[in-house]
């Protein structure tokens, strides 16, 4: 009843009555862009999903304070890189709170309708003279065409910017509503009911907890299934703004097709976060399958997503097969090593607990490609999970090894 | 009222009674050492802990059966190295038997008091000719001054063999007991309840159920507390044979003393394997405080073991304390922001709320040592737990994407 009616290249400024700005605070060094701000032209409607983690940094803290209090109304998104504003006590609490406040003011909101974000390294001050000397900047950079400087503005060790936009067609004579969002993220990634940043726009309207909703189904099997390094971040965030400039208002009956939308969006997402993972050179797919339950499908794809002997393997193209064995072995779930079995990409190597190994140069050669399946059947039940994750690589332990210098 | 009276550099054969051998059969490729065999002159009484992995190799079933068939009773382990036999189905578990059974045939003894122990690549078959052909030389070259061959004959990627012994005097006009060991182990190591491959001999007696409760106290703060990469394998054993050859018979009252003498040993043997750990440069030891229980203690302590970021972060001299706090955060234990802390070495970079990032260069130099600690305070009560790790280099990355090539 109702589709994806095209995808474009342009991300958070792709649906309607939404500019966006990129511009270089001198938060990072050399000029690279670092302050980012997104403006609903009317007042949204704001959903969010947030980190897990408990160390929760303050522009988390604001933005959940904020959604509270204006009870999920929401005109601007204010966001830099280059500092995380994490574990800096009450002066980073109060830094996120004059970058809220000082955006509502240049866009001419309550401030409660501002939420932040910041991304970087964890335990250093915000420079907020910086920030205040770069918001008047970025307000009159404020464009619909600027949705690719602010996905730039964002990132950190990110290789490339991510964005994407559908736009999707709801039937009954009603317009077409458009979807966009950008996002960050390289390493510490492995979002817990919440993820990096991804910012997504959408000029539907909705009701407050039908967008709540919307955003949790999306992110459950988009940003929740991927994976680069198993670290949850202090500052993780997917925030949704719809602004209703369509015309269109999602109810019930159309929900399905939103979700669909959006799912779409963020999967395109969080798939670049993955392909763009530190030091990553492919992109994996892990399916599991034969479970006793969806929970423990999940579980073992993500432990043998999270496996450095695994990613280690498959980097080095070596179709070391008895590695995922003993990862879904060790992942806490019901497994069956005589009815399990393993695939790596159409070729199987493990089955009825019998090894194929003579097959394995087969594998190795589909594993020289640069975006692979591996699947594994636990041999218990019949829930399944999918999980993206990337290969680990001296160029991950490079990235990571001097972050700081 | 005793204690431990001498360490030495013997292993598996310092305790009287006890011969070994390390050969090359032929598994390994380049005359490499590669069967072992631990004998007892007299039955021996034998306590093991085996891998919680469900995926469970072939000698780990064999072993099992042995020991439940023997009530405990053992005269020899035979240990080859170059191939796990694990994820090889019928004729894998035909091959562990027969490698018993040839052991029995050789040293005279009942079939049940032979244990096997198998360590290398997961899924190609032993190659039981050789093992057949190497078998006798092996029973020939049996001595009690052969300890070192038989720990070099079970290494697999480790870059050093790891031996340990110690004495210990019970008081009372006792004669001395000895308690010598041997293991191997690099990659693919977080023993759950279990671990990588240890052999641990004593000239003590005991009876069966002090010996099983004497090894499981002395593993959990040794082997169980040490991790390289979050990985439990398939074919992890720890085994303690106890012959009795001292004349002295362990008893409640002198458990204590056996048990300190059992960790001494083990927490050698167990420190060594993560010193060797795959592309380790530095040993590091991961203090957790101010945890709500033990177990949460431990699981702190664990998360932050096998962090990718902390471990690259040390590789690296990055005293990136933030990073420390985010594992703390999520790794599903009581943490209060608040109250929590962090130190590097003697210099603490996060207290009370607030991070003392000026004295990173302080902790910088400390972490150009080789022995290092790291101590996170979760801020919530005051249960503690110390886990050792090491780095994560491009090295690791190196032996994992080439192992089988």
């Amino acid at each position: 009843m109702a589709a994806v009616v095209s995808t474009s290249a342009s991300g958070v400024t792709a649906a309607r009555g939404f500019r966006a700005a990129g511009i270089a605070a001198g938060i990072k060094p050399n000029q690279a862009l670092d302050l980012a701000l997104v403006v609903s032209e009317t007042t949204a409607r704001a959903a969010s999903v947030f980190t897990t983690n408990r160390a929760v940094a303050a522009p988390v803290v604001v933005s959940r304070e904020h959604l509270s209090r204006s009870g999920g109304a929401a005109r601007a998104v204010v966001i830099n890189s280059g500092c995380a504003n994490a574990c800096t006590g009450a002066e980073g609490l109060q830094a996120a709170r004059d970058m809220a406040s000082e955006t509502a003011r240049l866009v001419g909101c309550p401030v409660e309708q501002v939420l932040v974000a910041s991304t970087g390294v964890i335990g250093v001050a915000l420079p907020m003279d910086k920030v205040r000397a770069g918001l008047p900047k970025a307000a009159r950079s404020l464009g619909a065409d600027q949705g690719a400087a602010a996905a730039r503005a964002i990132m950190t060790t990110d290789p490339f910017p991510k964005e994407a936009a559908a736009k999707i067609r709801l039937g009954g004579g009603a317009a077409d509503v458009s979807i966009g969002g950008m996002a960050k993220g390289s390493g510490m990634i492995e979002p817990m009911l919440a993820t990096m940043l991804a910012f997504v726009t959408t000029d539907a309207a909705a009701p407050q907890l039908l967008l709540e909703r919307g955003l949790r189904d999306a992110v459950e099997d988009t940003f929740n299934a991927i994976t680069v390094d198993g670290e949850c971040s202090t500052n993780d965030c997917v925030m949704l703004l719809a602004n209703g400039a369509s015309g269109v208002t999602i109810d019930e009956r159309t929900y399905p097709a939103f979700v669909g939308g959006l799912s779409t969006v963020c999967r395109e997402l969080a798939l670049g976060i993955v392909r763009g993972g530190e030091g990553a050179t492919k992109l994996v797919t892990v399916v599991v399958t034969g479970a006793a339950s969806p929970a423990e499908a999940r579980r073992a794809a993500k432990a043998i997503a999270n496996s450095p002997l695994v990613k280690t393997a498959i980097h080095g193209g070596d179709p070391n097969w008895g590695r995922l064995i003993a990862v879904a072995g060790r992942a806490g779930v019901a497994f069956e090593l005589e009815r399990a079995a393993v695939a790596i990409g159409p070729t199987v190597l493990f089955q009825a607990g019998r090894p194929y190994d003579e097959a394995a140069p087969l594998a190795a050669e589909y594993l020289r490609g640069t975006e692979l399946t591996v699947s594994v059947d636990l041999g218990v039940g019949s829930a399944a999970s999918t999980v993206w994750t990337c290969d680990l690589s001296a160029e991950y332990v490079r990235i990571n090894a001097d972050y700081r210098t």
